[in-house]
């Protein structure tokens, strides 16, 4: 139905004021109706705090009573930081729910619409699904498959290079670009680069610049930093955005003193290589080393295994392009954005996004969907989906 | 005005319908109006055929008379396959003539529009300026420089190969893609490969397939083939379209038997590395050399200007990195058009779309301007045009 859509539209709409907050939760927004009039709003602000149904119910208070509750996720029906969200909906005396899709969570996965139901409530599902699915594509693959969703990050020339033959790389995109990823990175849990980015270019593997989202800005602005605040009962709670840097680096050749390690969690992903030294020093400054080898390379596959046990359900990957080609042949890419620019560099010698061995055949290649391109600045960004027969 | 806008768009649009046939002229609607009606409507419909105004002064017979002329170029005023139309146009008593741009052919560039002026008719001039240069971009390069307009086409994947690391290039984008370039090489006068090219695909180079302008599909349905016949004076005429294939190959390594040698027009650029006998059995099967040597390679600036001479007013370069390299570098190009396919091949030893020795510094890099992005079936198509100061 029409109404229907409004609304989870609506819901969804107030779930992405919660990007880049919630993982490793979904991103979740709540309308509550009552006779045609919205009574309740509410959505997930962060992981840890309460989800989406509970605040909009707060809103409500007494008119949630025989009100629809319009919601893009099933409600969840376990005690995890927070209390089962069905029994706050049963108790408010909510007569029906709309939702978009099936909490694929082991813990849920259609118990939360069952105890519903059960409860007399009516229960409409699917609404605006694929939007919703879209919504929570990062959530969806963790809960899933305990393993960060990934996206693989390129700035190139339109022919192709990420540097020139002597290695220049600063600045190969516009502003406008360089400010969009940044964006960008404050979506995802953590970044990864490959040791030889940080020798080169010492980066800092921030996300602090100018154009950032305006919930983040808001925060800024009242000195919040990297922090943001939520009223929670009348006090203001700081929530930390979760960003960890993780460096892929065989032999733990990471200067002591780099950019990065200043202020941030960082994971040293290594193998037998590196010098127990070297390892020991990086502990102190608090880097967590994780040795995991496999054919005198790190594991990467191992390695997403181990960001997944550590919550981090997302992911970006900024490498050059040996990771970027052991990535995606080992199928742990999800997402790809080139961001192209109206250049000509040229060169045999000069860096591509994706080297490393390569295909020999057309049909081995990996293959893309859903790509789409828009103008960022006087640049594009292509981004697009790995498909899945060609992980 | 709007009318005089509206009446130019007109003419601009029936100027298209002669795109592919008029080199090296230009492309020219007219249109003539009297008392708010459109009395004829002309366009030049190929090279040694009558011009736009002729063909809209004659369907409007005695109606021209104190009407208006609306026509995307200033008109001719010599003698060259046709009457000047100055002439024909002041005779048939036209009262005002619209148009956008002056002709900066050397024998025109004003005199056109004096001529009238000092008839009685009133002129106006720069209406929808830009989309009239847009229109004619390949003959104002052609007739101010006499070097062709040159467009350097480019399939690549994603990540930007034109092939895998053994060479395997077909096919990387989509069949839609691939006939959008036969379209593509229909719009040009030539199309310019190197000799690895020739000796890896042996291609045909054709612009035959599928996917052809409704008037080319038009001329087939009648038996035209490569031909398009117009009526005149009551007769069918053949207009025989231009279309040159040039091949770069410094030592004649072209075979005698190739594809692209069977029944059409081919200019071999080669070099005193060219063995003489070789060269004349190629003459003897028609194909035209040219000796244009420049540090032991083919002077591509040089070739430019020989096939200017032979009116060749514009290119499609289709080379491979090399050749793609040489033409940036050295300024001759002034389009370029790159099909992106949905795939990802990598590989450090692929080959790219611009090689060459490549630049050191970002700041010597190649800019591009007015970039537009646009699905072709499953592929992107980035066009865009070289920045003059780049050149």
């Amino acid at each position: 139905m029409e109404f229907d859509k409004k609304y989870i539209k609506l819901a969804i709409k107030l779930a992405k004021k919660g990007l880049g907050y919630t993982s490793p939760n979904p991103l979740v927004g709540a309308i509550i109706v009552r006779n045609g009039n919205i009574v309740g709003r509410g959505y997930h602000q962060g992981y840890g705090l309460p989800h989406a149904e509970i605040n909009a119910l707060r809103k409500a208070k007494k008119r949630a009573k025989g009100a629809t509750l319009y919601l893009n996720l099933e409600p969840c029906c376990f005690f995890g930081k927070t209390p089962p969200c069905t029994t706050a909906i049963i108790s408010a005396g909510i007569k029906e729910v709309v939702t978009s899709l099936k909490d694929p969570n082991p813990k849920v996965s259609g118990r939360g619409i069952r105890q519903l139901r059960k409860a007399g409530i009516k229960v409409e599902t699917g609404i605006l699904r694929e939007e919703a699915r879209k919504l929570n594509e990062i959530y969806l693959k963790y809960i899933t498959t305990k393993k960060p969703f990934v996206t693989l990050k390129i700035a190139m020339s339109l022919d192709g290079k990420i540097a020139t033959k002597t290695g220049e790389s600063k600045w190969i995109t516009s502003i406008s670009a360089r400010n969009f990823s940044h964006q960008l990175r404050f979506l995802y849990d953590g970044i990864l680069v490959g040791i030889g980015t940080v020798l080169k270019d010492n980066p800092y593997l921030n996300y602090t610049p100018t154009y950032l989202p305006p919930l983040l800005r808001f925060a800024k602005q009242n000195g919040g930093g990297g922090l943001r605040r939520v009223r929670r009962g009348g006090k203001e709670i700081p929530i930390q955005k979760r960003f960890v840097k993780v460096i892929v680096d065989s032999s733990a050749r990471i200067p002591i003193d780099v950019n990065l390690l200043k202020k941030s969690k960082v994971i040293l992903a290594t193998t037998k290589m590196a010098p127990i030294n070297k390892l020991r020093k990086l502990e102190k400054k608090g880097v967590e080393i994780l040795i995991l080898e496999k054919d005198k390379k790190v594991d990467l596959l191992r390695l997403m295994e181990e960001l997944g046990k550590r919550e981090i359900s997302n992911l970006l990957i900024e490498g050059g392009g040996e990771i970027n080609e052991a990535a995606l042949r080992l199928g742990i890419v999800d997402k790809v954005c080139f961001f192209v620019s109206p250049k000509i560099i040229g060169g045999s010698q000069a860096k591509t996004p994706v080297e490393g061995g390569g295909i020999s055949h057309l049909k081995e290649a990996i293959l893309l969907k859903e790509l789409k391109c828009r103008p960022i600045g006087e640049d594009f960004l292509i981004e697009g989906y790995i498909k899945e027969s060609s992980k």
